[in-house]
């Protein structure tokens, strides 16, 4: 009994108490006895209490609540996601040598919060977390009946969601929020992915709002429809809500910190990406999962990207996690070129963003190295080191050089921060039944992909880069690609998707200025898919594609059948050797403009002989 | 020659450097060349060269162009308008001894800009401009035709209104923003008033949208009207979106600053309230109009108050100004009580915002003095001093106290500071051809309204004072109202309005408790009125009423007519002498459980008299 008491006390204290003169100060949180208890507060007079504080947090296995009404809150500029004012329940700013850790412990998050914020914070670890939410931020619904002639199909809509008409719209709501019908996609309540060619079912929403009518016992007759077909029965038609709206609640907003480790943690919701790291230096993931839960009857986890990390740098790696579900890519490892608007002088120029959910991004500090690049051929025309940035509005920055910028008066500039690129190293993870890409990477810095086993609606690797439409930088320039397994990729129809997709923006008549990607090895993967593409490269100098097998399955009718397996343009130094293609025809390898080959003509399953066989979908203009 | 050149050598300088080895520099701006030229920057670029520097910055008479693109912006809390991201043309922030002189400028702002934002600011004198906008932030349109059997009508939308209709719902628009329809109003195209009773034209936005369609030549048909009636044929129609989303954009952003002199400005528009001052000691307006530019065709100049002062002290002081045509008071002065939320500890309180427009307003800092009132009958429990303030959201405050707190922990409490209060002159102003009232006033400090003239289309001096609904603190301890000429108020039918309308909200059982408001004096004033009510005062401690002067007018069929004109309930203190009404009928005095009665039987055109006829329509319950 004493020891009981002693303990007793103990806990006490340290609940109430944070002092820094230990190293570690450790809190601990047994279960609610009360379920519905909101322990939002206890978790922010713990942290807030000393903030000089070095401590582990830790939670007994269980379940806790977290409400929005007495959560910390601040405007946030979320790059990738919508800017604005957000409440946040783990808020660690200007932290250091922070652990929590929830033993397994599920975090029910009710309404507008995100559960974790860390900016400005060095040697996090967050691990052993179950990430709920008490309503989805998107809704979801079995189609139960449908009209193809009268353009009408009859959602039953489940009954995790919140809604109600007015005036023939249909908004579904949680415990804080109400959004109406936007973005949507159709998936297939059998295999949990997208349905096969699923852009068909797409309505477009900006045309011309579904109207909705109640038909009682939740189920609701939509019609209007600005689609090729009707959703089918048994289908599941999911909507998170207009473009520029339904990116909030982020998982994780990771900000200006440095070692930041996440293990063992179920994103099982998120009302935007599940985590968004901006000008972070190395990140950890080991077992970051963002799944549905066990014995969920829905079909999206995140409403956005599992991962995405903007202009970071050290070293990303994510090792053994499970990104499924989610409605965008996996991971997305980029930087951001940013418009120049105008030269003030010879060291000075205003900036702007091409995209605007970019506005607002802390694109560059005191010191940092751009590069300025001509955004017709994306190639370099000079760099300098930052004097001075001024943020003038989310919209508009002045920068001043240490020196004279070179003249580019009558040229059309975007400008990239070399000095905030990662290396990233994606090991054993898989990625599946997600609308979007497995994985999108644009850093210059060394990239492995190694052991993992992607299955996305799109394509499974992207390299792209634009200046145009994304603005997302880099160039690559040594990605090790090998011992993956893709399956049948591309399955939604919207456009052909290669399992290994290099297409930066380049109009037509720029490729023959120059390079964009280098020093990419594509080797011992296994690739089964319906559709013929497999790898599609633009501007690549330095291409080696190597031991890989390629297995033709009958998992769906072929979308875009005219196309090559292999098809190469405006690259030079190729190496193309020992692959292995088996299916009911050979192979082709398709080179336009293409210099410097080394191409095996013996390879399984090939034709001899490459041919010149122009992909007409990939930006030929 | 030689002289031009020295003068265009000593403007380049000034533009161009700002030092502060003189006490007040001067910048210069030439009326653009070009009239589409953004001026932006160059004033940014003047006020942020030196940000130490006290300077005057004159404009020569003519046009300045100012667009959003390359505008400060930050996020702001304005209080009751709407919190957000926003872009202001002259900011000044922790700036002191700064005039900006427009010399009689035109300054034409082009979309979502908010003019002038003053914080943190010591002596800051702006004068002589006049305030324009590229396109207004309410729609307006002449009714050309209606049908009210099918509550239809056709509205021919004004020029400078731009509109899209996208499934059935009108948008209108300006040059960066859009917004969809929501508050409306039907106003007199011949009067440019409020239409009488006008009422029974207000459209019930929340129930239904309006049905758009598009009918050419700039006229809508809208259907679906859920009003009483469908506006007259030859009225204006004004719309300027839904509450929530319809205060963005004020004229005048001032916080937390010190002697502000506004002289001779004309407001033409604001997207929100003209001006909107929070915790500012000492203001000064001496002709600041807020009214529609000569030769418009419009009827709405502010879309919200003309100005509005929120826990401000020092004194606040009109003279000269003319408020015409906004959408809601001339002015409104007063605190904020905040819902006490949970009793912490003996010393500790959360409090929450009664109403969401004020959430994130900076209630209170260290040393100021809160006052504690039980929410049901609006009376003091007590006082305490703010040991420290935490802001943990904007709607979820925690405040220590320099002592133990009274224990109300079984009580409902507001809190209110009676640190900011400001003492109030309004002299030779006029108000008319808005909706609501002319002047709200809750301040202890003194209050002198005089020689003003008053026709607004509600009450019009109204003293309120709840914590139940809008929140607006705090009671008057000195209010003199006199020599003021009130003509016809009270024409739009929503409720009674009163001349003079004391209205604090106490629930009936709670009115016997004590006196809220005290010593307001009401006297020498004209008033010129078609419905019988002139004062309505509730939980008064002193109450003269004298020497004014009623005539009932035929102006307009009267609405409420079963009151009398002066109508007292729970008062104490009461003087009413010398008073004449010219009507019909004599004239009846009111009075319900009021005591300590001095009262002139002899008044020109009373009864002799006072009667007890509760009036029904004030807060009976």
């Amino acid at each position: 009994m004493r020891r009981y008491i002693a303990l007793i006390t103990i806990l006490v204290v340290v609940l109430t108490s944070c002092s820094a003169q230990t190293n570690k100060i450790k809190h601990y949180f047994s279960e609610a006895s009360n379920n519905d208890e909101d322990f939002t507060s206890k978790v922010f007079d713990v942290l807030n209490n000393d903030k000089e504080s070095e401590c582990t947090i830790e939670f007994k296995t269980g379940i806790y609540n977290f409400y929005p009404e007495k959560a910390y809150e601040k405007y946030v500029k979320i790059s990738n996601n919508d800017n604005g004012l957000r409440k946040f329940i783990f808020a660690l700013e200007g932290r250091k040598n922070i652990t929590i850790n929830g033993n397994g412990a599920t975090f029910i998050f009710h309404g507008s919060v995100i559960p974790f914020l860390v900016e400005n914070s060095t040697n996090i670890k967050i691990e052993n977390i179950n990430i709920e939410y008490d309503f989805p931020f998107d809704l979801e619904g079995v189609v139960v009946a449908n009209n193809q002639k009268e353009k009408t199909f009859d959602l039953k809509i489940n009954k995790e969601n919140k809604y109600k008409i007015k005036d023939d719209i249909l908004y579904f709501s949680g415990y804080d929020w109400e959004i109406g019908m936007g973005e949507n996609i159709v998936y297939n309540a059998i295999t949990k992915s997208p349905e096969y060619f699923t852009s068909k079912y797409e309505h477009n929403f900006n045309k011309h709002f579904l109207k909705a009518t109640d038909l009682g016992n939740n189920i609701v007759r939509f019609s209007n429809l600005d689609a090729a077909k009707v959703p089918p029965v048994g289908s599941i038609y999911s909507d998170k809500g207009p473009h520029g709206k339904n990116r909030n609640i982020v998982g994780f907003r990771v900000y200006k910190s440095k070692n930041l480790v996440l293990n063992n943690i179920n994103v099982y919701h998120s009302g935007a990406m599940a985590l968004i790291a901006e000008k972070t230096e190395t990140i950890s993931l080991n077992k970051f999962n963002v799944i549905l839960k066990e014995g969920s009857t829905r079909v999206i986890s995140a409403t956005a990207d599992a991962t995405h990390f903007i202009n970071c740098k050290g070293k990303i790696s994510m090792d053994d996690c499970r990104f499924e579900n989610m409605l965008d890519d996996a991971t997305n490892v980029h930087g951001t070129y940013m418009i120049c608007d105008e030269v003030i002088d010879a060291s000075t120029v205003a900036l702007k963003f091409g995209h605007f959910q970019q506005q607002g991004f802390d694109f560059a500090e005191k010191g940092d190295t751009l590069r300025f690049i001509d955004r017709t051929n994306l190639l370099p025309v000079g760099i300098g080191v930052v004097k001075s940035i001024d943020m003038i509005n989310e919209n508009y920055y002045k920068i001043a050089f240490e020196d004279k910028i070179p003249d580019f008066t009558k040229k059309n500039i975007a400008i990239e921060n070399i000095t905030w690129m990662p290396s990233l190293e994606v090991k054993n993870c898989s990625v599946k039944q997600n609308r979007a890409r497995s994985l999108l990477i644009s850093t210059s810095k060394p990239v492995l992909i190694e052991n993992n086993y992607f299955a996305s609606m799109m394509a499974g690797i992207r390299i792209c880069g634009d200046a145009n439409y994304w603005f997302e930088s880099g160039p690559v320039s040594n990605v090790t690609i090998r011992g993956n397994t893709f399956e049948n990729l591309g399955v939604g129809g919207h456009s052909p998707q290669a399992i290994l997709q290099i297409d930066p923006i380049i109009g037509k008549e720029y490729r023959k200025d120059g390079y964009y990607h280098k020093n990419i090895v594509f080797e011992n993967n296994k690739i089964r898919t319906f559709d013929p593409l497999v790898i599609y490269a633009l501007s690549v100098d330095g291409l080696i594609i190597r031991n890989n097998t390629i297995i033709q399955t009958k998992k769906y009718p072929q979308i875009f059948n005219d196309l090559s397996p292999f098809d190469l343009q405006n690259c030079t130094n190729i190496k193309i050797e020992g692959n292995t293609y088996k299916g009911d025809n050979e192979a082709s390898i398709s080179l336009i403009n293409c210099q410097k080959l080394e191409i095996d003509s013996k390879q399984e399953g090939f034709l001899e002989n490459t041919i010149k066989n122009p992909n007409k979908y990939f930006y030929q203009n």
